[in-house]
């Protein structure tokens, strides 16, 4: 049975270390989360995920969720009293609004704990996970009323949200979308339709489900201008706030998928289902992004936390396998053979799972950090800044983290050799459930169309230009670093390549739109690479300081090491990225369809 | 639900214009093979594989192999059925030779069908695939007797067979193994221990299942030098052939695994089972690499085979989709939005399938063509050759083809979008199937392995040259035709990276051959593009004179372009690999044990 040890010193060590958060204390919440309250709520975090969470992933996995005839749904043996521990912790409503009930903590430990609890049960995180996204558009684009009505409770976690986008016929073009909304005269709106791959959309686990729900007003434009949102509770709530009769919302069926079995995927049936509208009519998809923002990155901590625990139990299964001798002569000469991570290509293997990780932990705090500034911070210019580094990197960190997390689960897998493809060791699991990520809130071929139609022209490049500056202005300031200069030289060489491919796409892909998009994957890539290695660099540079001042001296090594790793063996991938971009859109494009 | 058909034109243009097999009509069973019988023997296979084995695909999946109380396995529904077309079809015995029952055909011919079963039902293709292996063994070291009690049997299919390797505590390191074998007096053995992993060692197809034990006599060495083969019927057989008592062999459990879940994976105990001596005493390691050298073949294949068959399920709904709009603008303005086949990114994963498949599917009949000739020729210099290039290439197709194979199924899942993660539409079988490529047969570290520790270094590198001068040639010889140009110049370039690569190797693995482990797989990697290129470029040339001499201008045309993709996009990785080559083992083996 596979184990998880969350990450609690790295995490300690990059919030200390690297991104000294003592530094936003001006930040509303910030100021509260002392080093000793973060060291408690990530010690907390990780005993919850470790003891609660994590011994229900592979039991919940075999058991799946199972709906009845009536139609509700019921989630595996456990996931009743493991969400009840999860929300009487406070862990929804970590960084969440005090004025409605959260701890209004940083996003930034939220994002931490969410590692954590994807990381011990991917499928059951996504319960709470996705009440977040529900509570940001509420938040945001919700009347008082709404407010009032619905956040206190997503907060408690009483209640949990769902986000209603997907229809058979469209799941990326939600222009397409049909789901109809009838003003039934008193505000509220008659809503008929059906959306298929609701994640979490019916369960057991809380008293009432808080739908988002994409329909089109009758009568409404045609396309995405005609979109509007709806807030649509399973069930309806009376004035004074307690529950009502059920509404006219219902799960139709439950799909089998390849993973997450623990999380019901729904078709979700709307028979007239009472609903409000969330802000502006037929302005529904740019609330809704508010949503898919944030979703995006937790996802991408999705991909990250699969390959974390799928390293941890890689690591500890090559630490204990005997087979064959070291190629050096053998280690353990009175065994009766070594621990195959004598081995150079088992090595290979969690050396580049362990390389990305620290690093994309490392991206996922740099970008909540941001995060935290862009919606907290009341300094215009580095609210700015800090906006256009989110809007940059969220795509990125999704389309990455989560191709590279699977990758990496894959690796793990194969570690274990035969025993890897079966059931029983959990490794195969991580491989399923890591798959998703690459998929839901919008696939990665999108993620990266997002970042070349959308981020990196926006504002005549701002963003970029931005990025780029940070990285550079990094490189410059630490150069006389000898003892930073590998990690330097990795990354200025990936920054030539993507400063190459940036200009590429500036002189091809203006008249040639269909240049941007054959080089889009590259490029995200190509981005990623870069971010992370900008991340192994600054770790290093805190890794150096704290061996200096004779702080935790082997775990430092390990951590230069491991960087080193990245620069020798993963960015020298920018050249081949860049060589595909360059490559463009004409061969790609030439082939007839009916060829395929 | 999915759906197949053989690539037939593909692989007749492969025997006809890119490998003229009427080249080998001096060798036994080439002559039979005349462009008509291939014909038919083609389009026979094909027939069988769409309509007989892919529709058992998934509904194999669903139900899996049961293991009742008495040990028996049942196979899913169909199979039986299925199994009896396929052996009275006479395709277990297509290569296999004609002083026993077989057909003597070309081993070439006998991969393609390999193909086409895998991909139309590769869990049902395993179990006669398993006899082939058990059929190379005995006809090369049986006894004269023995070929006489289970060839015929084998290869009518009345029987089939299995290779039992792997016990619970080694895999790799079968020196480690403890199955014992204690002499009977009476020139056979009693067998006992445990055997784990093993395919379709328990089911109800065939009448008697021939096993094919690893074990060490009483009193060997310790060791890979103590271990002798053996050969263990499921039931006893009798002076005059007929089936006798049950042996005691039986199966104590099926795995539950990721996938090929039709394909049973059993436990199998020996508890004094009788068996047999095959070859020498103590040299059965030696005995059983024919078998799995043919077995590394055959997975190579079913990582093609996977591959294409995710690759046309992925197209066939990349072009009835509609989702979006060109990026030029609408291809289909009365439609609802164009077909995604229009979209850039999901033409790069189409593009990245196809032009690794046909390659792919190149090399494979090029390998078996090699094997043909090592087997079947008289002139000993041509068997040097040819037996050298199989044995270079050998880990490199499993490794290459299995790992690139299972990547592609990944991304045909990822153009399905949500679709792809749901059972229903297949694809996320492809990918769980696809998985156990990579593992069994040598996980493919180990086949990285064997190519640079073995393979490479053999006879002073003679193989390696061979090939090198191999491809030299082509394109020496090929030069002053500019048409083939684009594809010269790519595969020159990655053959100048492998070159580095080898030299690399050279000058600092014999005195550190941790440095050849830490570059190994790099290395499978960078020959495998380097042979795929090299197949790119024959195809090019044989397209271009199929174009010239007025045949099949589209799908030539179609050739073209999907090689040239691949000389843009998917040949500039071979830097990378030089680079991670040319980094050593020093890092990776920095990192104390207890760090990871």
């Amino acid at each position: 049975m596979p184990s998880y040890k969350a990450p609690v010193e790295e995490v300690l060590f990059l919030l200390r270390d690297v991104f000294p958060i003592q530094r936003y204390n001006n930040l509303p919440g910030f100021a509260e989360a002392t080093p000793d309250v973060v060291e408690a709520i990530v010690s907390e975090a990780a005993k919850l995920c470790e003891e609660t969470l994590q011994p229900l992933n592979q039991t919940g996995d075999r058991a799946g969720c199972v709906r009845n005839k009536d139609g509700s749904v019921a989630t595996p043996q456990g996931f009743k009293e493991a969400y009840r521990a999860f929300v009487e912790g406070g862990w929804v409503g970590l960084a969440a609004d005090p004025d409605y009930g959260g701890q209004g903590l940083p996003f930034t430990l939220a994002a931490i704990v969410d590692e954590f609890a994807s990381s011990a049960n991917m499928a059951f995180a996504m319960y709470p996970g996705l009440s977040q996204g529900a509570l940001a558009v509420l938040l945001t684009h919700g009347t008082g009323a709404q407010k009032t009505m619905f956040v206190p409770k997503l907060i408690s976690g009483d209640w949990s949200g769902t986000m209603n986008l997907t229809e058979s016929h469209c799941g990326t073009d939600l222009g397409l979308l049909k789901t109809k909304a009838v003003p039934n005269g008193d505000g509220s709106y008659a809503i008929f339709g059906e959306k298929i791959f609701i994640s979490a959309g019916e369960h057991d686990l809380a008293e009432n489900i808080i739908h988002l729900v994409l329909a089109r007003i009758e009568g409404a434009p045609a396309g995405v201008k005609g979109i509007s949102l709806f807030v649509v509770p399973k069930i309806l709530i009376e004035a004074d706030g307690s529950l009502g009769p059920a509404n006219k919302v219902t799960c139709g069926a439950i799909e089998h998928k390849m993973g997450i079995h623990a999380n019901a995927t729904c078709v979700m049936n709307y028979d007239g289902a009472k609903g409000w509208l969330v802000g502006e009519p037929h302005r529904g998809l740019a609330a809704m992004f508010v949503m898919m923002n944030e979703a995006r990155l937790g996802v991408a901590i999705q991909g990250l936390a699969i390959s974390e625990v799928a390293y941890q139990n890689a690591a500890a299964y090559a630490k204990e396998r005997l087979q064959g001798r070291a190629l050096s002569g053998p280690k353990y000469p009175e065994k009766p053979a070594d621990p195959i991570i004598v081995h150079p290509d088992v090595r290979r293997s969690l050396m580049t799972i362990r390389a990305f990780n620290d690093a994309a932990r490392a991206l996922a705090i740099w970008t909540a950090l941001k995060s935290d500034i862009a919606h907290r911070s009341k300094d215009k210019t580095e609210v700015r800044a800090a906006a256009d580094s989110l809007g940059l990197l969220t795509p990125v960190l999704k389309g990455v983290l989560t191709d590279v997390g699977f990758d990496n689960t894959v690796k793990a897998q194969q570690v274990l050799g035969g025993h890897g493809y079966i059931e029983e060791w959990g490794m195969e699991q991580f491989v399923r459930d890591a798959r998703i990520t690459m998929i839901y809130e919008g696939a990665n071929g999108i993620q990266a169309l997002d970042l070349v139609g959308r981020k990196l022209p926006k504002d005549g490049g701002r963003a970029m230009m931005g990025f780029l500056g940070e990285v550079k202005f990094f490189v410059k300031d630490n150069e006389a670093d000898a003892s930073l200069a590998p990690y330097l030289l990795g990354l200025e060489q990936g920054l030539a390549h993507l400063e190459r491919a940036t200009m590429w796409f500036m002189q091809n892909a203006i008249a040639k739109p269909e240049n941007a998009g054959a080089g889009s994957y590259d490029y995200m890539h190509l981005l990623g690479l870069v971010a992370l290695g900008y991340m192994w660099a600054q770790i290093a540079k805190a890794a150096i300081a704290s061996k200096a001042a004779g702080n935790g001296d082997a775990a430092m090594e390990a951590k230069l090491l491991t960087g080193k790793y990245f620069m020798e063996r993963i960015m020298p991938e920018t050249s081949a990225h860049l060589a595909r971009i360059s490559a463009g859109a004409g061969t790609m494009m030439a082939l007839p369809a009916e060829q395929f």
